[in-house]
């Protein structure tokens, strides 16, 4: 399990996701699609990742975007899962 | 097209769906599940019946919690299509 990050460790892993914020104790990335099947259907890859992860992340869907919002819950901030799980969600839409 | 519904119609139209409950502009369901995978199996099931309907419900997903609203954008309030498709979100769990 890993522990919670210092504000220091936030600044220096969030700078290797371009496309993430750090909004409080979470990161946030919106992600947009040409339509909401296609939206679905990144909702399901992200649900397959964090499957495999045992990590889930908060996901809001307004019709072609997905808003996913990672943080570690048990732990009350963020940890090294929410930035390894946010690098694996970006493979499914970078090339 | 359906057209807005007056304060007194969703009134009425809210009578029958007492699982919902209407905020400002929409109508609001939360669906809890036991877990994650169940969560999302019920969003496809949501967005199977949204395809259909040409209607798309906003989705917020918090591990196994769906909150599904419900609003007509297009018109700026709830129009009878909010009402239709609650009816038939709640088949996919009520029995």
């Amino acid at each position: 399990m890993s522990s919670i990050l210092s504000a220091k460790e936030i600044k220096e892993a969030i700078k290797d996701l371009p496309e993430w914020d750090v909004e409080g104790k979470a990161i946030v990335r919106v992600f947009e699609f040409d339509d909401f099947e296609q939206a679905i259907d990144f909702v399901n890859g992200v649900a397959e990742l964090a499957a495999d992860a045992d990590h889930h992340p908060d996901m809001d869907i307004r019709f072609n975007k997905v808003r996913v919002i990672l943080s570690t819950h048990s732990k009350g901030g963020l940890t090294e899962d929410d930035f390894d799980l946010a690098e694996r969600l970006d493979t499914l839409v970078d090339a």
